[in-house]
């Protein structure tokens, strides 16, 4: 696999800092990341001082930055896990890919250390199959074709917005998942990246993601945040809720999401069951969430990946503000995401 | 894996002869067949003895027991690869198992033969999820689940009615990509079963299958016949057709379609290039295909897997039938094959 074609200044990669010692997550990356530029943001509500070794090329964001930059009223926004989206705000770079910080690179089948950048930009520059099921898989990956009755006029695909990828270790379960099954560790290193279908909704994780910031930067937003938010990924839904507006966006816009490589390996942390009462908010959350957003269709005078989002609010108000006022707020936020969006992030200036 | 609660007596093998002689084929086989019935049914173009060892139990039908049993008329339903389908017809198991002749056992990625029988089994008998997607694939695999953000709601699944296994060595390319890159193989064991997304259309191959019989049994049927239609796989068309009519039923009854595992190795046979004239004609038709699939959707009062073949072939007739007469004659074949199907079909004595 080859980054061709992609000079390693179109790509940040994002870093929230829910821990403020990064010493051994950024050493551990350092085979990956060390060529590319990072944005480090602080979780505003962490007090300890950051430590991150030396010798990368980054720039570190706090909580005096982001008050300074979308005002003291915003930055609520960006508290705990959310804090990452202010580093996709100031960047000004085609490509974002984000980790969360208690992840370490994997290694493959054959023990190789796997370059999840590489994967990730991959998956992005190459054509999104969103129409048809190929059964091979990713159709442009060495050695793989399209199968027998693919049309032909498919086969060129359309532009990739987004690329999650995929964790062995603790898997991305949700507390009470995790809570029933406490020593059960993903293992299975499933050698395949896919598209996911056009109007087919999955829950996309956060932890562990790339993505187009030209095509869908807006999407990619802290909208959705829970009463009893914590720092442990189990106890958000924050990346479930952008990940949707994203997925929704890519097929109004006809643009593809792949899954599958490249996988990260989670370190073990935080209990289940603490994080048990927490968890029930977001799991009830989502009996309302996903048949909406399976629901929702975009008008045609929505053409941008703004327009995109500014129908999504208002449909969120309409049709899911009457369930619960966490909803209320999530389509507020995403209108004041936009406004910061228009504001800070879509200029092509240097980062802020 | 286990056939938990899975009698061998509720599962036939079926076996289209396209060649005569089945000695290696069925003593390659042997340790994964031997426990369980096998219906094998002769091309009835071909002119050769079939040649089968000993010690299965089988049932061998030809020619003349095609023409006693559909009549001289439809026995041209079941030429070539087609003549699987009468195996189909003539069987009174609930689960069918069915894979081409120059196909053998795989090896998994640690060198263990694989038992596409147990694995087909699994998939048919554990649950499905069409309704949103599994980013960590099936969720009742061991070691597996649901990721954060599926919704319990989904999680018991629906009914899975069809096994879609994949190949190893010569994929199942067409014949215009497997003549671009004649020594291309596929050599990548990806250890994942998925369900396709409702909606999603995919093309079903028929070399490596599983259904069952009682939920989808009168959708895998003979219906789109190639004028030019030839004894390699490459060749015909018959499975894509049929496999969109499975997927088309089973979105609108709410039953689930796996791919993935299990793999079967397909040895090297026939030269893609030769191919090429004919296989034009099928890839021609699938840009017809496609968007009439994707688009059909079946009435409410259709309940029955009868009724939706029904409804189907209504509706390619009536969309269809203009743009090429090959189209009618697949309309035809449906009704034709319907017929067959409530007087030989679906009776529930024993095999013909």
């Amino acid at each position: 696999m080859s980054l061709v074609n992609i000079k390693d200044s179109e790509i940040d990669i994002v870093i929230g800092a829910v821990n403020a010692d990064l010493t051994s997550f950024i050493n551990e990356w350092k085979p990956v990341f060390s060529s590319f530029h990072l944005i480090i943001v602080k979780d505003p509500d962490l007090k300890e001082e950051l430590q991150i070794p030396g010798g990368f090329n980054h720039q570190v964001y706090t909580k005096s930055d982001i008050d300074r930059v979308v005002g003291p009223k915003n930055s609520v926004l960006f508290s705990g896990y959310s804090c990452r989206y202010f580093g996709y705000l100031v960047s000004r770079r085609k490509y974002i890919i984000s980790v969360d910080d208690d992840c370490v690179p994997a290694k493959d089948s054959k023990e190789f250390l796997i370059d999840a950048v590489a994967q990730h930009i991959s998956n992005l520059t190459a054509p999104a199959t969103p129409f048809f099921f190929n059964t091979l898989y990713d159709p442009f990956r060495k050695g793989a074709d399209f199968v027998r009755g693919y049309p032909f006029s498919l086969r060129s695909g359309v532009d990739c917005a987004l690329s999650c990828g995929l964790w062995l270790n603790l898997a991305d379960l949700d507390a009470p998942t995790q809570a029933l099954r406490p020593n059960q560790r993903n293992s299975r290193y499933v050698d395949a990246v896919m598209t996911v279908p056009a109007r087919a909704m999955m829950p996309i994780s956060g932890i562990n993601i790339a993505f187009n910031r030209e095509l869908v930067g807006p999407a990619l937003c802290p909208a959705l945040q829970l009463a009893g938010e914590g720092k442990l990924r189990w106890e958000t839904m924050e990346d479930v809720w952008s990940g949707m507006c994203v997925k929704v966006m890519c097929d109004h816009l006809g643009l593809g999401v792949k899954t599958g490589l490249p996988y990260i390996w989670r370190k073990d942390r935080g209990n289940a069951i603490d994080s048990l009462k927490k968890e029930w908010e977001g799991v009830k959350l989502m009996e309302e969430v996903v048949p909406f957003f399976q629901s929702v269709r975009l008008p045609q005078t929505a053409t941008t990946p703004e327009d995109c989002m500014v129908e999504m609010a208002k449909a969120v108000k309409e049709q899911l503000g009457a369930v619960d006022p966490v909803f209320t707020r999530a389509a507020e936020a995403m209108m004041e995401w936009l406004k910061l969006w228009k504001a800070v992030g879509s200029g092509s200036s240097a980062a802020v």
